[in-house]
């Protein structure tokens, strides 16, 4: 089944925006096993709009169309669908009841032009969007099945998830489902778990199983995507599969699924009633931005301190000045947690102090990680060096610091290493 | 002149990739005055590039396509602008003794295949880059000027600037100079900017400045476009408007044109030879990473905390927990940032205290804003409401402390209220 996607708007097409709505499409069609052959970005004016249906209706088999479905005039996209198709418009009085619930639900008076919204192509399918008031609606035109989504994200994601997959499968003949199995690892590059999973496929026996990544450093993705006829089937296909991968990728998996490192390592803290004090250097506060934006940090994160020289951070850390050896160095990093942790009465301390090269940014510039814990079973540290440039090094430095701590708190060996770092420890 | 753009490669045609290259070259190409008529994005894949080159070659007068220019087997762009335009491929000698160079210079052997790179259609003209090894080029395919450039983002920009968008003017018959004038603001919403500024345009009498805006919540770009014969003549056209721009737009104005609100903050600070020390409370550090990342930094910035509960708050302030008047009220902004001054041994401080409201997150979740700076000149505040959710009110909130201290140094009023507040403080 061919797949194509059209973008519709000024704001995508001038740069205004930049298109992630593309690829959120891709990436979740690409996760349910389908594909995408072709994309089309174009304005909000009519011939643009006429042309890009006419030339993927003549292609394509699906084509999803986003975008153009709003209350104001240059959002033409009913318009050219009932144009391209050969039908009127027609007012849908079930969509424009839903809309007039959806605004009185907050107090407000519909304004008269979202009544637009409701007008569909005379014949068109529903795509519900139940967080939204823009309809969704599929139609054929020529020999393609339109699918026509909102461009504010949230409601795209949602009705692709819900309206668009399914269909998008049942069309295919798929009668299956489809599971999406994610690890999120730190230290391990794309392509050596490339060759270190190679062969997990076959474990399913059949090919149902299909093994993807997604690199976004420092975090790796590593993806299964499993079909089978019921949950029973995906079961039993993937769980070999699932099995193998974690014992490959090992200590290196942060955590799983819609987990994040950030979660989980609250999870873990709030489990053992423990609090949090953290120092940062270079990463200039991005680790407790990290954290502090979950809801239980409120009870976990006492204090983070940031300072940038040496005797800053002794001054924020509570560090007597002897600790510190010259101006240019920095005290020993679990030292320093460790008195953070007393100076904050916080259960545990992360330290994490770098001293960058110095000179101009460049590729191979870098830099010297200094981690140091401090917690009820004593004190730990993990050193490493890191190249890249300056905000790869921040990165790195960030989450080699958290993925620290995770180990700290299950019990992990602290100095497997990593494939960012420079040389052997 | 109607312009059209191809993106190449499977990484973002999968999603894999966020591509940002499209709206560099539409941004870019916009601030120029010209404007991108249609996008298409195929994969590595010759039947798809094939159609997209036939397509774009029929309905434009100027074709950029982006990517596929690397050394690896699915880099197909040269093979196939040749095959489009019915000439051979053919090794550009000087271009290849570029590479070599390149290599040498970082002590590396150039491996066989990036020969390739240098394998370009008979009579393609080169555009120049000095930062990579894929060499851009312009070739006609029909009646169109096709341009070829590297999917990597800091090379096409400089190809951007220097090659393709003076060849572009130069088609269109614009034998005239561009320039971009750049207002960075905070405060002022896209519409009521746009009503501000209504008419200014027209200072310049004839049509040669254009305005534009781009809004990233908080900040607002506010754009003039001036063309003009040469250096003089844009000088007269743009004087007069932007100077009523900056009247218009008042205090409200963060900077200018490259200068970025931290660079700002940080170049005034370092000229009184201050120093700064933060408190954070929900921002959770990203105020003091925003700073930390420039290199003057290291000289101003002595010390940022971030706590989340006020006890905790009054702790690392250095401030008597009498001062905090009950578990779930923040003390008053300008006593933790004196106590905080005093304690980090700063010459300015600042806080920036946020209630949050209670309940899961929601379009009208607001939260209540304190500033407060201690500095030589002694003690200010400054108090607001923002809604929208978590993350706007995060990065309003943000925005408003920083503006708050530039306003400080500046001596400019720090009431003047936003169009993001939502009631009359």
């Amino acid at each position: 089944m061919r797949i194509e996607v059209i973008c519709t708007g000024d704001e995508v097409l001038t740069g205004k925006v930049v298109n992630t709505n593309f690829s959120t499409i891709s990436q979740k069609l690409g996760d349910a096993g389908l594909s995408v052959a072709w994309e089309t970005t174009v304005g909000d004016e009519r011939e643009s709009l006429r042309l890009a249906f006419s030339l993927a209706a003549g292609r394509a088999d699906a084509v999803i169309v986003n975008g153009g479905l709003g209350p104001t005039v240059d959002d033409l996209s009913q318009e050219m669908a009932a144009s391209a198709a050969g039908v009127p418009l027609e007012l849908n009085e079930a969509w424009l009841a839903r809309m007039e619930t959806f605004f009185r639900l907050r107090s407000r008076v519909m304004p008269a032009n979202n009544r637009k919204q409701a007008m569909l192509p005379a014949g068109a399918e529903v795509l519900d969007n139940p967080i939204g008031t823009a309809c969704g609606f599929a139609l054929d035109i020529g020999k393609a099945r339109f699918l026509f989504t909102p461009g504010v994200p949230r409601e795209l994601r949602r009705m692709l998830d819900e309206q668009i997959i399914p269909r998008l499968l049942q069309r295919q003949g798929s009668a299956t489902l489809i599971r999406l199995k994610r690890f999120h690892s730190f230290g391990i590059g794309e392509s050596r778990a490339d060759q270190l999973l190679a062969g997990v496929e076959a474990l399913a026996g059949d090919g149902s199983v299909k093994l993807g990544f997604r690199a976004h450093y420092p975090q790796l993705e590593t993806k299964l995507t499993v079909t089978g006829a019921d949950e029973a089937q995906i079961r039993s296909r993937l769980g070999p599969v699932e099995a193998e991968v974690r014992r490959r990728l090992g200590h290196f998996i942060l955590c799983e699924d819609d987990q994040t490192l950030e979660e989980h390592l609250l999870e873990m803290l709030e489990s053992r009633q423990a609090t949090l004090a953290l120092a940062e250097t270079v990463t200039g506060g991005q680790i407790a931005a990290r954290l502090a934006n979950r809801p239980a940090a409120r009870r976990i994160l006492c204090r983070a301190v940031v300072a940038l020289e040496p005797a800053h951070l002794a001054a924020a850390t509570g560090l007597d000045a002897k600790a510190v050896p010259g101006a240019a160095d920095w005290p020993d990093a679990a030292v320093a947690a460790e008195s953070l942790r007393t100076l904050a009465g916080s259960s545990h301390a992360l330290a994490v102090l770098v001293r960058m090269d110095e000179g101009p940014d460049r590729i191979d510039f870098g830099g010297d990680i200094a981690i140091g814990m401090a917690t009820p079973e004593g004190r730990f540290s993990r050193t490493a060096r890191l190249v890249g440039g300056r905000d790869w090094l921040r990165l790195g430095a960030m989450e080699m610091a958290l993925d620290a701590l995770r180990r700290q708190l299950c019990a992990l060996p602290l100095d497997e290493q990593t494939d960012f770092e420079k040389t052997v420890r």
